[in-house]
C-alpha cells in the first residue's frame, strides 16, 4: 500500500489545517478580502521573525529571497565576506558574483561551524566590506553557525551589513532579528513554516533599507523597494501565491498558539534525541560540535553505501529522508526534525532507520536507538 | 503542537487520495455522471466482497446495514440463532427483537469465539430457525468467530440463512461470500474501506433475496427490494452520500491495486506483530485463541487503571486508540491495525504504547515490544 512519510529537510509535512485553508476558494489578489488577509499575515509573520520590521512575502522559493538580499544591497565591486561551509554558503558566494560583487570566502570544512574570529580577522583586513553573509543553519551539512557571535563581531569591527540565511532556522531555533541586530534575514515556506514550497520571506533592518534605497542593480521581480511600498498597502507588486498565503495564515496561527519558545523546545528535544539515538547505535554525526536543530546529518556506517539508506527507506517503506550533497553524496544521510513533526513521529523514524541499517548489514545493538529516543523524548 | 494519530477500530485513517476525491466538486445524484460513477463503484465493490451478487450501498452507518438484514428477512415470530459474544452480537439480538423475531442467543464469553458445534446443536433443537447471525469479527472483543465453520454447520443441518456482520472483516481478512455460501454479508465505510463513516454495504445471496421478496415487515429506508431495483440502474432509492461514493471509488481502486491477498497479508502481519509485541512485554490478550486481524484487545496490566492508557495516549500524544466497552470498560485497551495503516505506523504505535505503559508505572523490559515488532514486520 502506498503511504508516504516526509522526513526530509524541506519540503516538510503540511498540516491538514493548512491544506484545508489552501483548498478554500481562491481569493482574487486585488480584492479587499485578499488585502485584509495579507495585512493580517504580514503582521503575524513578524512574531516568527522576531522583528518590528516589515517581513516581505515573495512568490518564489527560498533562493529568491537570497537573491533579493544580494541584488538590493550589493553593487558591482562591493566586497562581501561569505561563510562558505556548505551548498548554501556556496550559493551566497555565487549570487554575489552574479551581481558583480566580490565575495571573500571563508571556506569552512563541511560539518564544521565557522569561527567568528575568522570573520573578525577578514573584516580587519577588509574594512570596506559591505556585508557579511552566512547561514544560521546550513541545511546541507546540518551545521548551526554561531549567528549571535558573528553578528557581534561584525558590529564591533565594522559597519558591514549582517545577512543571514534563516531558511532552516527561522521557526526552528532562536534567531531574534531585532534583538541581535541582524540586518537581513531570509526564509522560505517549505521548512518550519509548514507550507508547500513557493513563498520566500525577507526582512531588512532600517540600516539595510538605507543601503537598498541607493541600489543601482538591475532588478525587477526582486525589487524590494517596490515590494515594501506595495505590501505596506496589503498588496504585492506582482501576483502573489494566493493559496499559499491563505495557508500561511493558518500556519502562523499554529506557531503562535504553540508559542515560539515551545516550538524551539520541541525542535531541540527532537534534534537531541535524534543525535543521541544515532550515537547509541555507534554512528557518528557529521556536525557533532555545532549541530542544527533543523536536521541531523549522520555518517553512513563503514562498509555501507550511504545512498542505500535513503533509497531503501523511500522505496521499501515510503519514508523520504535526504542523502548527502556534493562530495558528501553517498557518505551521509540526513534526518529532518523540522516543522510539523512531533516526538511521536521521531520515534517512528528512528525505529525505521534501525530497521534499514540492520537490513543493509550494519551490526549494532538492536533497539538501542529507539530506547534512547523514547527515554529522551517522553 | 496538535497532531493526530488514529489507531481506533473505526473510523480509521482516510488516505489523502480519498480525501482529494471527496473534495472534488459534488455531483448531482440524478445526473448521468453520477450514475456512471455509481455503476463503476457497484461493480468494483464486488471484488472486495468476493461476490457476484449486487452489493447495495446505503447512506447510513454500519448499523443500518445490520438493520436492513434483519428487517428484510425476519418476520414476527421467526426464530433466529444469534452468536452473542460482544457488543455487536448483542446488536443482532436487539434488532431481531425490534422486528418481532425470536433470537435464541448463544452467549459466548467476551474474548472467546463461538464453538460451531453449539450452533449445530441449537439448529437440531430448532429446525425451524430462519437465520443464523454472527460477527466475522467482533470489534468489541477483538474476536474472530469461525465464519467458514459456522456456515458449514448451518448448511449441513438446516435451511437457515447465514447472516454475517463483516463490518470489521471485509477487506481485513478472507471472508469469501460466494465461495463459502454466505447469504447476507454487511459492512461499513469507516473500517477497511478507508472512508469516513456514512456508507453501509450489504449483499444478499439469491436464497436471501427470495426470502426478502416475501417480507411483510414495515420498512422504507431499508427496503432492499427497492434499492436493488434502483441501484441496478445506477441510482439509489433515496439521496446517496455522493462525496463518500466519490471517495469510495478511489479506495476500491487502492484495494484492487494492492490486491486483496496482499491486503489480507498486511493486516495479518500487523496483527501478528501487535499481539506478539504486547506479549513480549508481559501483557495478556483478551482473545488469544481466536484473535481478529482488525483489532487487538489487550488486558491492562495489574494495578494500572485501564482507562488511563487510551486517555494518556490521546491527551498527551494525540494518539487515538480504543478502550473496552460495557463490562470491559477500564479493563482492556484496543489497538487497531485496520485500513490505511502500514507496518511503519504499527512500529510507531507500539513504541508509544511502551512509553505510556512505562509512564503509568508498569515495569517491563523496555524496548522489547518495539524490537519484537521490528523483527516481525520488516
Amino acid at each position: 500500500m502506498r503511504k508516504g512519510y516526509l522526513f526530509a529537510p524541506g519540503p516538510t509535512w503540511v498540516p491538514p489545517e493548512v491544506r484545508s485553508a489552501m483548498a478554500a476558494p481562491i481569493l482574487h489578489h486585488r480584492a479587499p478580502e485578499f488585502a485584509a488577509l495579507f495585512e493580517r499575515v504580514a503582521e503575524k509573520i513578524k512574531y516568527v521573525f522576531q522583528t518590528e520590521q516589515q517581513v516581505l512575502i515573495l512568490a518564489s522559493s527560498g533562493t529568491g529571497s537570497m537573491e533579493a538580499a544580494v541584488a538590493n544591497i550589493m553593487e558591482p565591486g562591493d566586497k562581501a565576506i561569505v561563510v562558505r561551509g556548505g551548498k548554501f554558503g556556496e550559493r551566497w558566494a555565487d549570487l554575489c558574483k552574479v551581481y558583480g560583487a566580490e565575495p571573500i570566502c571563508i571556506d569552512v570544512e563541511w560539518g564544521k561551524a565557522v569561527d567568528p574570529s575568522q570573520v573578525g580577522e577578514l573584516l580587519d583586513q577588509n574594512p570596506d566590506t559591505k556585508a557579511v553573509f552566512w547561514q544560521a543553519s546550513e541545511t546541507s551539512t546540518a551545521v548551526c553557525h554561531p549567528t549571535y557571535e558573528i553578528a557581534k563581531v561584525v558590529k564591533e569591527k565594522s559597519d558591514a551589513l549582517t545577512v543571514v540565511d534563516g531558511i532552516t532556522a527561522i521557526g526552528v531555533f532562536d534567531v531574534p532579528m531585532d534583538k541581535w541586530g541582524l540586518d537581513i534575514v531570509v526564509s522560505g515556506s517549505q521548512k518550519a513554516f509548514m507550507l508547500p514550497p513557493g513563498l520566500a520571506f525577507i526582512a531588512l533592518s532600517e540600516k539595510a533599507w538605507k543601503v537598498a534605497e541607493k541600489s543601482t542593480q538591475p532588478r525587477y521581480y526582486f525589487n524590494l523597494l517596490k515590494e515594501r511600498k506595495s505590501q505596506a498597502k496589503g498588496q504585492t507588486a506582482y501576483t502573489p501565491a494566493v493559496s499559499l498565503i491563505m495557508g500561511l495564515e493558518v500556519a502562523l496561527d499554529m506557531i503562535r498558539e504553540e508559542g515560539l519558545e515551545n516550538v524551539f523546545a520541541r525542535h531541540q528535544r527532537m534534534a537531541d534525541a535524534t543525535r543521541e539515538s544515532m550515537k547509541a547505535i555507534g554512528l557518528k554525526l557529521l556536525a557533532p560540535e555545532a549541530p542544527s536543530n533543523a536536521v541531523t546529518a549522520i555518517w553512513a556506517p563503514e562498509g555501507i553505501e550511504g545512498a542505500k539508506i535513503p533509497k531503501m527507506l523511500r522505496e521499501t517503506y515510503g519514508i523520504t529522508i535526504a542523502g548527502g550533497q556534493e562530495h558528501l553524496k553517498g557518505k551521509i544521510f540526513r534526518l529532518s526534525h523540522m516543522g510539523y513533526i512531533t516526538e511521536v513521529d521521531m520515534v517512528q523514524l528512528i525505529a525505521m532507520v534501525e530497521v534499514v541499517l540492520s537490513k543493509l548489514g550494519y551490526s549494532f545493538e538492536k533497539g538501542a536507538a529507539v530506547s534512547k529516543a523514547q527515554e529522551l523524548l517522553f
